[in-house]
Protein backbone atom coordinates (compact mmCIF):
# COMPACT_ATOMS: atom_id res chain seq x y z
CA UNK A 1 0.00 0.00 0.00
CA UNK A 2 1.25 3.75 -0.91
CA UNK A 3 -0.21 7.07 0.39
CA UNK A 4 -2.10 7.31 -2.91
CA UNK A 5 -3.76 3.81 -2.35
CA UNK A 6 -3.89 4.95 0.88
CA UNK A 7 -5.71 8.32 0.02
CA UNK A 8 -8.25 6.15 -2.02
CA UNK A 9 -9.18 4.42 1.09
CA UNK A 10 -9.56 7.94 2.93
CA UNK A 11 -11.56 9.06 0.38
CA UNK A 12 -13.81 5.95 0.33
CA UNK A 13 -14.07 5.62 4.01
CA UNK A 14 -15.23 9.74 3.96
CA UNK A 15 -17.65 9.26 1.68
CA UNK A 16 -19.52 6.08 2.58
CA UNK A 17 -23.13 6.37 3.04
CA UNK A 18 -23.80 2.78 3.41
CA UNK A 19 -22.27 1.25 5.85
CA UNK A 20 -22.40 1.87 9.82
CA UNK A 21 -20.66 3.42 12.67
CA UNK A 22 -19.46 -0.07 13.95
CA UNK A 23 -19.09 -1.57 10.22
CA UNK A 24 -17.06 1.24 9.10
CA UNK A 25 -14.44 0.76 12.04
CA UNK A 26 -13.97 -2.49 11.18
CA UNK A 27 -13.30 -1.89 7.42
CA UNK A 28 -11.11 1.35 8.69
CA UNK A 29 -9.49 -1.70 10.78
CA UNK A 30 -9.43 -3.84 7.83
CA UNK A 31 -7.29 -0.70 6.07
CA UNK A 32 -4.64 -0.41 8.79
CA UNK A 33 -4.28 -4.59 8.57
CA UNK A 34 -3.52 -4.12 5.17
CA UNK A 35 -1.45 -0.91 5.28
CA UNK A 36 0.38 -2.85 8.52
CA UNK A 37 1.02 -5.95 6.55
CA UNK A 38 1.82 -4.16 2.88
CA UNK A 39 3.62 -0.73 3.59
CA UNK A 40 6.93 -0.51 1.04
CA UNK A 41 9.56 0.02 3.44
CA UNK A 42 12.27 -1.90 4.96
CA UNK A 43 12.77 -0.39 8.85
CA UNK A 44 10.33 -0.58 11.65
CA UNK A 45 10.55 2.97 13.09
CA UNK A 46 9.06 4.51 9.39
CA UNK A 47 6.51 1.65 9.33
CA UNK A 48 5.03 2.58 12.59
CA UNK A 49 5.73 6.64 12.06
CA UNK A 50 3.61 5.91 8.77
CA UNK A 51 1.14 3.50 10.06
CA UNK A 52 0.70 6.18 13.13
CA UNK A 53 -0.26 8.86 10.61
CA UNK A 54 -2.62 6.48 8.86
CA UNK A 55 -5.17 5.22 11.87
CA UNK A 56 -5.08 9.44 12.63
CA UNK A 57 -6.44 10.43 9.41
CA UNK A 58 -8.37 7.65 9.16
CA UNK A 59 -9.91 8.61 12.85
CA UNK A 60 -10.90 11.61 11.68
CA UNK A 61 -12.74 11.02 8.76
CA UNK A 62 -16.45 10.63 10.22
CA UNK A 63 -16.72 12.88 13.41
CA UNK A 64 -20.15 11.55 14.03
CA UNK A 65 -19.08 8.22 14.21
CA UNK A 66 -17.13 7.74 17.90
CA UNK A 67 -16.59 3.73 16.98
CA UNK A 68 -13.87 5.07 14.16
CA UNK A 69 -12.34 6.94 16.73
CA UNK A 70 -12.42 4.32 19.71
CA UNK A 71 -11.45 1.48 17.57
CA UNK A 72 -8.62 3.12 15.86
CA UNK A 73 -6.53 4.85 19.22
CA UNK A 74 -6.94 1.44 20.68
CA UNK A 75 -4.82 -0.47 17.68
CA UNK A 76 -2.32 2.86 17.99
CA UNK A 77 -1.87 2.33 21.86
CA UNK A 78 -1.59 -1.54 21.19
CA UNK A 79 0.80 -0.30 18.20
CA UNK A 80 3.18 1.91 20.29
CA UNK A 81 2.72 -0.97 23.71
CA UNK A 82 4.22 -3.38 21.75
CA UNK A 83 7.11 -2.02 20.77
CA UNK A 84 8.00 -4.84 18.22
CA UNK A 85 11.66 -3.62 16.63
CA UNK A 86 11.59 -6.71 14.16
CA UNK A 87 9.83 -5.48 11.05
CA UNK A 88 7.56 -8.88 9.93
CA UNK A 89 7.18 -9.67 14.08
CA UNK A 90 5.82 -6.02 13.70
CA UNK A 91 3.52 -6.19 10.92
CA UNK A 92 2.76 -9.91 12.21
CA UNK A 93 1.20 -8.43 15.66
CA UNK A 94 -0.85 -5.07 13.89
CA UNK A 95 -2.42 -7.23 11.87
CA UNK A 96 -3.41 -9.62 14.81
CA UNK A 97 -4.24 -6.65 16.95
CA UNK A 98 -6.66 -4.96 14.28
CA UNK A 99 -8.56 -8.64 13.70
CA UNK A 100 -8.96 -8.80 17.33
CA UNK A 101 -10.20 -5.52 17.81
CA UNK A 102 -12.67 -6.22 14.61
CA UNK A 103 -13.19 -9.82 16.40
CA UNK A 104 -14.41 -7.62 19.78
CA UNK A 105 -16.11 -4.87 17.77
CA UNK A 106 -18.29 -8.28 16.29
CA UNK A 107 -19.04 -9.98 19.96
CA UNK A 108 -20.15 -6.11 21.05
CA UNK A 109 -22.82 -5.70 18.51
CA UNK A 110 -24.04 -9.95 18.83
CA UNK A 111 -23.76 -8.90 22.30
CA UNK A 112 -25.74 -5.74 22.40
CA UNK A 113 -28.08 -7.35 20.41
CA UNK A 114 -29.20 -9.99 22.80
CA UNK A 115 -29.81 -7.93 25.72
CA UNK A 116 -32.02 -5.85 23.36
CA UNK A 117 -33.63 -8.92 21.95
CA UNK A 118 -34.07 -9.98 25.70
CA UNK A 119 -35.58 -6.35 26.63
CA UNK A 120 -38.17 -6.50 24.03
CA UNK A 121 -39.42 -10.16 24.42
CA UNK A 122 -41.65 -11.65 21.87
CA UNK A 123 -44.93 -10.66 19.98
CA UNK A 124 -43.89 -6.85 20.03
CA UNK A 125 -44.21 -4.24 17.39
CA UNK A 126 -41.13 -2.43 17.30
CA UNK A 127 -40.41 0.98 14.90
CA UNK A 128 -36.99 1.73 14.07
CA UNK A 129 -35.39 4.79 11.59
CA UNK A 130 -32.74 4.70 9.30
CA UNK A 131 -30.32 1.51 9.27
CA UNK A 132 -28.85 -0.49 11.88
CA UNK A 133 -26.91 -3.47 12.07
CA UNK A 134 -27.42 -3.99 15.52
CA UNK A 135 -31.18 -3.32 15.54
CA UNK A 136 -30.86 -5.61 12.26
CA UNK A 137 -28.96 -8.44 14.27
CA UNK A 138 -31.68 -7.86 17.03
CA UNK A 139 -34.30 -8.63 14.43
CA UNK A 140 -32.97 -11.57 13.43
CA UNK A 141 -32.94 -13.19 16.92
CA UNK A 142 -36.94 -11.89 17.15
CA UNK A 143 -38.02 -13.05 13.75
CA UNK A 144 -39.67 -16.53 14.55
CA UNK A 145 -41.15 -15.21 17.85
CA UNK A 146 -43.78 -13.39 16.60
CA UNK A 147 -41.58 -9.69 16.02
CA UNK A 148 -43.73 -6.88 13.62
CA UNK A 149 -41.55 -3.78 12.35
CA UNK A 150 -42.33 -0.34 11.91
CA UNK A 151 -39.77 0.70 9.32
CA UNK A 152 -39.15 4.86 8.12
CA UNK A 153 -37.69 4.83 4.82
CA UNK A 154 -35.23 7.50 5.81
CA UNK A 155 -34.43 10.01 3.23
CA UNK A 156 -32.01 11.27 1.40
CA UNK A 157 -30.73 7.83 0.66
CA UNK A 158 -33.16 6.02 1.83
CA UNK A 159 -31.64 3.11 3.97
CA UNK A 160 -35.29 2.03 5.18
CA UNK A 161 -35.84 -0.15 1.90
CA UNK A 162 -32.18 -2.30 2.59
CA UNK A 163 -34.08 -3.27 5.93
CA UNK A 164 -37.15 -3.55 5.01
CA UNK A 165 -36.38 -6.08 2.11
CA UNK A 166 -34.39 -8.05 4.56
CA UNK A 167 -37.19 -8.29 7.02
CA UNK A 168 -39.86 -9.44 4.23
CA UNK A 169 -36.97 -12.00 3.12
CA UNK A 170 -37.60 -13.28 6.87
CA UNK A 171 -40.82 -12.90 6.68
CA UNK A 172 -41.38 -10.27 9.47
CA UNK A 173 -44.99 -8.49 8.97
CA UNK A 174 -43.25 -5.25 8.64
CA UNK A 175 -44.91 -1.68 7.50
CA UNK A 176 -42.76 0.59 5.96
CA UNK A 177 -44.03 4.36 5.93
CA UNK A 178 -42.58 8.07 4.81
CA UNK A 179 -40.11 9.57 7.53
CA UNK A 180 -43.09 12.13 7.94
CA UNK A 181 -45.56 9.70 9.02
CA UNK A 182 -43.55 8.85 11.94
CA UNK A 183 -46.15 10.58 14.52
CA UNK A 184 -48.87 8.82 13.06
CA UNK A 185 -46.96 5.33 13.54
CA UNK A 186 -45.61 5.27 16.57
CA UNK A 187 -48.30 5.06 18.80
CA UNK A 188 -48.95 1.82 17.31
CA UNK A 189 -45.18 0.61 17.93
CA UNK A 190 -44.92 -1.28 21.74
CA UNK A 191 -40.95 0.35 21.66
CA UNK A 192 -38.96 2.27 19.48
CA UNK A 193 -35.34 0.33 18.46
CA UNK A 194 -33.30 2.74 17.26
CA UNK A 195 -29.03 2.37 16.98
CA UNK A 196 -26.58 5.30 17.61
CA UNK A 197 -23.31 6.31 15.36
CA UNK A 198 -21.79 8.08 18.90
CA UNK A 199 -23.32 8.21 22.69
CA UNK A 200 -22.22 11.17 24.37
CA UNK A 201 -20.95 11.31 28.04
CA UNK A 202 -24.44 12.58 29.00
CA UNK A 203 -26.36 9.74 27.58
CA UNK A 204 -27.63 11.85 24.16
CA UNK A 205 -27.24 9.87 21.38
CA UNK A 206 -26.01 10.81 17.92
CA UNK A 207 -27.95 8.88 15.07
CA UNK A 208 -29.65 9.42 11.71
CA UNK A 209 -31.33 12.83 11.20
CA UNK A 210 -34.76 12.25 12.25
CA UNK A 211 -34.06 10.47 14.99
CA UNK A 212 -34.98 12.81 17.57
CA UNK A 213 -38.29 13.74 16.05
CA UNK A 214 -38.86 9.97 16.44
CA UNK A 215 -37.90 10.44 19.76
CA UNK A 216 -40.33 13.15 20.48
CA UNK A 217 -43.51 11.41 18.61
CA UNK A 218 -42.86 8.11 21.04
CA UNK A 219 -41.99 10.03 24.14
CA UNK A 220 -45.58 12.46 23.37
CA UNK A 221 -46.82 8.65 22.86
CA UNK A 222 -45.69 7.06 25.81
CA UNK A 223 -43.72 4.71 23.78
CA UNK A 224 -40.06 3.41 24.98
CA UNK A 225 -37.61 4.73 23.37
CA UNK A 226 -34.55 2.20 23.59
CA UNK A 227 -31.47 2.71 22.05
CA UNK A 228 -28.79 -0.14 21.11
CA UNK A 229 -25.34 0.55 20.80
CA UNK A 230 -21.75 -1.25 21.91
CA UNK A 231 -19.59 0.96 24.16
CA UNK A 232 -17.35 1.38 21.36
CA UNK A 233 -19.71 4.12 20.70
CA UNK A 234 -19.01 6.30 23.38
CA UNK A 235 -17.11 9.58 22.43
CA UNK A 236 -15.10 11.05 24.79
CA UNK A 237 -14.01 13.97 24.22
CA UNK A 238 -16.05 16.59 26.24
CA UNK A 239 -17.31 18.50 23.25
CA UNK A 240 -20.26 16.87 21.19
CA UNK A 241 -18.84 16.09 17.75
CA UNK A 242 -19.61 17.61 14.30
CA UNK A 243 -22.56 16.56 12.49
CA UNK A 244 -21.76 15.50 9.20
CA UNK A 245 -23.41 16.89 5.88
CA UNK A 246 -22.74 15.32 2.93
CA UNK A 247 -23.86 16.07 -0.67
CA UNK A 248 -26.77 18.41 -1.38
CA UNK A 249 -27.23 16.63 -5.01
CA UNK A 250 -28.58 13.41 -3.21
CA UNK A 251 -31.85 15.39 -2.30
CA UNK A 252 -32.45 15.12 -6.03
CA UNK A 253 -33.69 19.40 -6.28
CA UNK A 254 -32.63 21.23 -9.41
CA UNK A 255 -30.67 24.30 -8.75
CA UNK A 256 -33.02 27.67 -7.45
CA UNK A 257 -31.22 30.97 -7.10
CA UNK A 258 -31.95 32.11 -4.30
CA UNK A 259 -32.40 28.44 -2.49
CA UNK A 260 -29.79 26.90 -0.07
CA UNK A 261 -29.97 22.76 -0.22
CA UNK A 262 -28.96 21.39 3.41
CA UNK A 263 -28.43 17.53 3.86
CA UNK A 264 -27.47 17.35 7.64
CA UNK A 265 -27.37 13.67 8.15
CA UNK A 266 -26.60 13.48 11.72
CA UNK A 267 -28.88 14.48 15.26
CA UNK A 268 -28.23 14.62 18.97
CA UNK A 269 -31.23 13.76 20.55
CA UNK A 270 -31.15 14.01 24.58
CA UNK A 271 -30.49 11.65 27.05
CA UNK A 272 -33.94 12.65 28.64
CA UNK A 273 -35.59 10.82 25.79
CA UNK A 274 -34.29 7.49 25.94
CA UNK A 275 -36.16 5.21 27.97
CA UNK A 276 -32.67 2.40 28.69
CA UNK A 277 -29.56 2.00 27.03
CA UNK A 278 -28.39 -1.38 25.92
CA UNK A 279 -25.07 -2.40 25.22
CA UNK A 280 -22.88 -5.38 25.30
CA UNK A 281 -22.48 -5.08 29.07
CA UNK A 282 -26.25 -5.19 29.25
CA UNK A 283 -29.09 -2.66 30.10
CA UNK A 284 -29.23 0.63 31.30
CA UNK A 285 -32.65 1.94 32.24
CA UNK A 286 -32.78 6.11 32.48
CA UNK A 287 -33.55 7.32 36.03
CA UNK A 288 -36.60 9.53 36.61
CA UNK A 289 -35.78 12.71 38.17
CA UNK A 290 -38.01 13.74 40.77
CA UNK B 1 -73.15 17.94 -17.77
CA UNK B 2 -74.24 14.26 -17.48
CA UNK B 3 -73.55 12.27 -14.34
CA UNK B 4 -70.46 10.44 -16.47
CA UNK B 5 -68.70 13.47 -16.73
CA UNK B 6 -69.79 14.75 -13.33
CA UNK B 7 -68.18 11.39 -11.94
CA UNK B 8 -65.03 11.84 -13.83
CA UNK B 9 -65.46 15.39 -11.69
CA UNK B 10 -65.92 13.35 -8.72
CA UNK B 11 -62.63 11.21 -9.25
CA UNK B 12 -60.77 14.10 -10.17
CA UNK B 13 -61.52 16.00 -7.11
CA UNK B 14 -60.55 12.05 -4.97
CA UNK B 15 -57.50 12.02 -6.62
CA UNK B 16 -56.13 15.57 -6.96
CA UNK B 17 -52.59 15.79 -5.03
CA UNK B 18 -52.06 18.99 -5.52
CA UNK B 19 -54.40 21.71 -4.80
CA UNK B 20 -54.76 22.66 -1.08
CA UNK B 21 -57.89 22.04 0.67
CA UNK B 22 -59.62 25.35 0.20
CA UNK B 23 -58.45 25.61 -3.37
CA UNK B 24 -60.32 21.87 -4.02
CA UNK B 25 -63.32 23.84 -2.52
CA UNK B 26 -63.68 26.60 -5.03
CA UNK B 27 -62.74 23.81 -7.47
CA UNK B 28 -65.92 22.11 -6.15
CA UNK B 29 -67.65 25.60 -6.72
CA UNK B 30 -66.79 25.54 -10.06
CA UNK B 31 -67.96 21.92 -10.86
CA UNK B 32 -71.61 22.70 -9.17
CA UNK B 33 -71.80 26.56 -11.13
CA UNK B 34 -70.86 24.19 -14.23
CA UNK B 35 -73.60 21.70 -13.36
CA UNK B 36 -75.76 24.50 -12.48
CA UNK B 37 -75.61 25.74 -15.67
CA UNK B 38 -75.31 22.84 -17.93
CA UNK B 39 -77.39 20.21 -16.34
CA UNK B 40 -79.92 18.67 -19.34
CA UNK B 41 -83.09 18.78 -17.70
CA UNK B 42 -86.26 21.56 -18.68
CA UNK B 43 -87.09 21.39 -14.71
CA UNK B 44 -86.43 23.38 -11.95
CA UNK B 45 -87.13 20.37 -9.52
CA UNK B 46 -84.77 17.52 -10.98
CA UNK B 47 -82.60 20.12 -12.05
CA UNK B 48 -82.10 21.11 -7.91
CA UNK B 49 -82.61 17.21 -6.55
CA UNK B 50 -79.66 16.52 -9.02
CA UNK B 51 -77.69 19.62 -7.53
CA UNK B 52 -78.47 18.60 -4.34
CA UNK B 53 -77.09 15.34 -5.06
CA UNK B 54 -73.85 16.29 -6.54
CA UNK B 55 -73.00 18.92 -3.50
CA UNK B 56 -73.36 15.80 -1.42
CA UNK B 57 -71.39 13.67 -3.26
CA UNK B 58 -68.64 16.09 -3.45
CA UNK B 59 -68.65 17.25 -0.04
CA UNK B 60 -68.01 13.82 0.82
CA UNK B 61 -65.19 13.35 -1.12
CA UNK B 62 -61.74 14.52 0.97
CA UNK B 63 -62.57 14.33 4.95
CA UNK B 64 -59.71 15.72 5.91
CA UNK B 65 -60.41 18.95 4.17
CA UNK B 66 -63.18 20.71 5.59
CA UNK B 67 -63.35 23.78 3.45
CA UNK B 68 -65.28 20.95 1.00
CA UNK B 69 -68.12 20.53 2.90
CA UNK B 70 -68.30 23.61 4.52
CA UNK B 71 -68.45 25.76 1.72
CA UNK B 72 -70.60 23.39 -0.60
CA UNK B 73 -73.15 23.14 2.73
CA UNK B 74 -73.59 27.13 2.38
CA UNK B 75 -74.18 26.48 -0.89
CA UNK B 76 -76.62 23.92 -1.08
CA UNK B 77 -78.60 26.10 2.00
CA UNK B 78 -78.31 29.25 -0.73
CA UNK B 79 -80.23 26.80 -2.72
CA UNK B 80 -82.90 25.80 -0.70
CA UNK B 81 -83.45 29.21 0.68
CA UNK B 82 -83.54 30.84 -2.98
CA UNK B 83 -85.96 28.44 -3.97
CA UNK B 84 -86.34 29.87 -7.61
CA UNK B 85 -88.87 28.18 -9.68
CA UNK B 86 -88.14 29.61 -13.03
CA UNK B 87 -85.43 27.47 -14.31
CA UNK B 88 -83.03 30.04 -16.22
CA UNK B 89 -83.19 32.26 -13.56
CA UNK B 90 -82.53 29.44 -10.99
CA UNK B 91 -79.61 28.17 -12.68
CA UNK B 92 -78.39 32.21 -13.16
CA UNK B 93 -78.75 32.70 -9.25
CA UNK B 94 -77.44 29.66 -8.12
CA UNK B 95 -74.19 30.16 -10.90
CA UNK B 96 -74.22 33.60 -9.22
CA UNK B 97 -73.95 31.91 -5.38
CA UNK B 98 -71.29 29.50 -6.09
CA UNK B 99 -69.09 32.66 -7.74
CA UNK B 100 -70.26 34.44 -4.39
CA UNK B 101 -68.77 31.68 -2.17
CA UNK B 102 -65.85 31.34 -4.38
CA UNK B 103 -65.14 34.85 -3.88
CA UNK B 104 -65.53 35.11 -0.26
CA UNK B 105 -63.27 31.92 0.01
CA UNK B 106 -60.30 34.05 -1.93
CA UNK B 107 -61.04 37.06 0.26
CA UNK B 108 -60.78 34.80 3.47
CA UNK B 109 -57.37 33.78 2.41
CA UNK B 110 -55.91 37.21 1.66
CA UNK B 111 -57.34 38.75 4.97
CA UNK B 112 -55.59 35.64 6.38
CA UNK B 113 -52.56 36.05 5.11
CA UNK B 114 -52.75 39.71 5.89
CA UNK B 115 -53.24 39.11 9.49
CA UNK B 116 -50.34 36.94 9.97
CA UNK B 117 -47.77 38.57 7.84
CA UNK B 118 -48.82 41.45 10.31
CA UNK B 119 -48.24 39.11 13.65
CA UNK B 120 -44.60 37.85 11.80
CA UNK B 121 -42.85 40.98 10.91
CA UNK B 122 -40.15 41.66 8.99
CA UNK B 123 -36.71 39.82 9.15
CA UNK B 124 -38.15 36.61 10.01
CA UNK B 125 -36.84 33.26 9.38
CA UNK B 126 -40.26 31.52 9.04
CA UNK B 127 -40.06 27.47 8.61
CA UNK B 128 -42.87 25.10 7.13
CA UNK B 129 -43.94 22.13 6.13
CA UNK B 130 -45.86 21.12 2.77
CA UNK B 131 -47.41 23.78 0.48
CA UNK B 132 -50.20 25.83 1.97
CA UNK B 133 -51.47 28.38 -0.42
CA UNK B 134 -52.05 30.92 2.90
CA UNK B 135 -48.31 31.04 3.68
CA UNK B 136 -47.73 31.28 0.14
CA UNK B 137 -49.66 34.24 0.70
CA UNK B 138 -48.03 35.29 3.34
CA UNK B 139 -44.53 34.75 1.71
CA UNK B 140 -45.71 37.26 -1.00
CA UNK B 141 -46.67 39.91 1.19
CA UNK B 142 -43.36 39.37 3.37
CA UNK B 143 -41.10 38.84 0.42
CA UNK B 144 -39.30 42.27 0.49
CA UNK B 145 -39.12 42.73 4.21
CA UNK B 146 -36.02 40.01 4.69
CA UNK B 147 -38.61 37.34 5.02
CA UNK B 148 -36.53 33.93 4.31
CA UNK B 149 -37.81 30.68 4.67
CA UNK B 150 -36.91 27.16 5.32
CA UNK B 151 -39.12 24.68 3.85
CA UNK B 152 -39.08 21.13 4.02
CA UNK B 153 -39.32 18.82 1.10
CA UNK B 154 -42.80 17.23 2.14
CA UNK B 155 -42.25 13.45 0.68
CA UNK B 156 -43.95 11.11 -0.46
CA UNK B 157 -44.93 13.83 -3.33
CA UNK B 158 -42.38 16.79 -2.54
CA UNK B 159 -44.94 19.82 -2.35
CA UNK B 160 -41.84 21.76 -0.85
CA UNK B 161 -40.52 21.98 -4.31
CA UNK B 162 -43.38 23.73 -5.62
CA UNK B 163 -42.52 26.41 -2.29
CA UNK B 164 -39.09 26.41 -3.14
CA UNK B 165 -39.25 27.45 -6.42
CA UNK B 166 -41.40 30.07 -6.21
CA UNK B 167 -39.34 31.84 -3.22
CA UNK B 168 -36.62 31.66 -5.16
CA UNK B 169 -38.74 33.33 -8.16
CA UNK B 170 -38.78 36.05 -5.48
CA UNK B 171 -36.13 36.20 -4.30
CA UNK B 172 -36.27 34.93 -0.63
CA UNK B 173 -33.21 33.59 0.64
CA UNK B 174 -34.50 29.79 1.53
CA UNK B 175 -32.95 26.74 3.07
CA UNK B 176 -34.58 23.37 1.48
CA UNK B 177 -34.35 20.00 3.84
CA UNK B 178 -35.41 16.46 4.03
CA UNK B 179 -38.44 15.80 6.78
CA UNK B 180 -35.84 14.06 8.72
CA UNK B 181 -33.76 17.48 9.03
CA UNK B 182 -36.81 19.53 10.54
CA UNK B 183 -35.42 18.76 14.27
CA UNK B 184 -32.12 19.85 13.17
CA UNK B 185 -32.97 22.99 11.54
CA UNK B 186 -36.49 24.25 13.95
CA UNK B 187 -34.00 26.00 16.32
CA UNK B 188 -32.81 28.67 13.45
CA UNK B 189 -36.52 29.74 12.82
CA UNK B 190 -38.06 32.54 14.56
CA UNK B 191 -41.26 31.15 14.19
CA UNK B 192 -42.87 27.98 12.24
CA UNK B 193 -45.92 28.69 10.11
CA UNK B 194 -48.70 25.94 8.75
CA UNK B 195 -51.83 26.15 6.87
CA UNK B 196 -54.03 23.49 7.65
CA UNK B 197 -56.68 21.26 5.44
CA UNK B 198 -59.02 21.55 8.71
CA UNK B 199 -59.28 23.12 12.37
CA UNK B 200 -61.07 20.93 14.53
CA UNK B 201 -63.27 21.97 17.18
CA UNK B 202 -60.99 22.29 20.74
CA UNK B 203 -58.30 23.86 18.07
CA UNK B 204 -56.15 20.96 16.99
CA UNK B 205 -55.26 21.04 13.36
CA UNK B 206 -55.58 18.55 10.16
CA UNK B 207 -52.59 19.09 8.33
CA UNK B 208 -50.31 16.83 6.28
CA UNK B 209 -48.43 14.51 8.00
CA UNK B 210 -45.03 15.42 9.75
CA UNK B 211 -46.63 18.64 10.78
CA UNK B 212 -47.23 16.84 14.54
CA UNK B 213 -43.06 15.95 14.33
CA UNK B 214 -42.72 19.44 13.34
CA UNK B 215 -44.74 21.12 16.06
CA UNK B 216 -43.32 19.28 18.93
CA UNK B 217 -39.61 19.96 17.55
CA UNK B 218 -40.91 23.54 17.69
CA UNK B 219 -41.68 23.18 21.40
CA UNK B 220 -38.87 21.29 22.18
CA UNK B 221 -37.18 23.89 20.94
CA UNK B 222 -39.55 27.02 21.83
CA UNK B 223 -40.25 28.34 18.66
CA UNK B 224 -43.52 29.73 18.09
CA UNK B 225 -45.95 27.41 16.08
CA UNK B 226 -48.34 29.31 13.95
CA UNK B 227 -51.59 28.04 12.08
CA UNK B 228 -53.07 30.31 9.41
CA UNK B 229 -56.32 28.79 8.02
CA UNK B 230 -59.67 30.69 7.13
CA UNK B 231 -62.54 29.98 9.28
CA UNK B 232 -63.72 27.42 6.60
CA UNK B 233 -62.03 25.11 7.43
CA UNK B 234 -63.44 24.56 10.99
CA UNK B 235 -64.70 21.32 11.09
CA UNK B 236 -67.97 21.51 12.52
CA UNK B 237 -69.06 17.42 13.34
CA UNK B 238 -68.25 16.34 16.56
CA UNK B 239 -65.79 13.43 15.98
CA UNK B 240 -62.32 14.09 13.67
CA UNK B 241 -62.83 13.45 9.97
CA UNK B 242 -61.13 10.42 8.89
CA UNK B 243 -57.16 10.70 7.50
CA UNK B 244 -57.15 9.81 4.17
CA UNK B 245 -54.67 7.61 3.00
CA UNK B 246 -53.17 7.84 -0.30
CA UNK B 247 -52.02 5.25 -3.08
CA UNK B 248 -48.52 3.14 -2.06
CA UNK B 249 -47.31 3.66 -5.54
CA UNK B 250 -46.26 7.06 -4.31
CA UNK B 251 -43.70 6.01 -2.19
CA UNK B 252 -41.78 4.28 -4.87
CA UNK B 253 -40.62 0.80 -3.58
CA UNK B 254 -40.98 -2.52 -4.83
CA UNK B 255 -43.45 -5.25 -3.89
CA UNK B 256 -41.67 -7.01 -1.13
CA UNK B 257 -43.58 -9.99 0.45
CA UNK B 258 -44.37 -9.06 4.47
CA UNK B 259 -44.00 -5.38 3.52
CA UNK B 260 -46.85 -2.90 3.84
CA UNK B 261 -46.52 0.22 2.55
CA UNK B 262 -48.63 3.08 3.91
CA UNK B 263 -49.52 6.61 3.11
CA UNK B 264 -51.36 8.40 5.42
CA UNK B 265 -51.25 11.89 4.12
CA UNK B 266 -52.56 13.85 6.74
CA UNK B 267 -52.56 14.11 10.71
CA UNK B 268 -53.66 15.63 13.71
CA UNK B 269 -51.91 18.07 15.41
CA UNK B 270 -53.20 18.86 19.03
CA UNK B 271 -54.29 22.61 20.11
CA UNK B 272 -51.51 22.18 23.15
CA UNK B 273 -48.79 22.73 20.68
CA UNK B 274 -50.15 25.58 18.66
CA UNK B 275 -49.13 29.17 19.23
CA UNK B 276 -51.41 31.14 17.99
CA UNK B 277 -54.83 30.20 15.02
CA UNK B 278 -55.14 33.27 12.51
CA UNK B 279 -57.77 33.37 10.38
CA UNK B 280 -59.25 36.46 8.20
CA UNK B 281 -61.04 37.62 11.45
CA UNK B 282 -57.56 38.04 13.27
CA UNK B 283 -55.36 36.39 15.23
CA UNK B 284 -55.98 34.23 18.71
CA UNK B 285 -53.19 33.24 20.84
CA UNK B 286 -53.32 30.68 22.90
CA UNK B 287 -54.01 31.10 26.55
CA UNK B 288 -51.41 29.35 28.55
CA UNK B 289 -53.34 26.61 31.66
CA UNK B 290 -51.65 27.40 35.12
Amino acid sequence: MNPTEFNQKIAEVRNDRDRGASELARYCLDILAWAARELPVDEVTPWRETLFRFACELAETRPSMAPIANLLRQWREALARDCIMELPLARHTAVARAEALIALSRRAVIECADHTAGLLGSNRTVMTHSFSSTVLEVCRLLKDTGLRMIVTESRPREEGRQLARQLSSWGVPTTYITDAQMGVFVARADAVLVGADSLLADGAIVNKAGTHLLALAAQENKVAFYVCCESFKRHEAGESPAMEEMSQTELGVPDWPAVTVRNVYFEVTPARLVSAWIDEKGVRHRIEKP
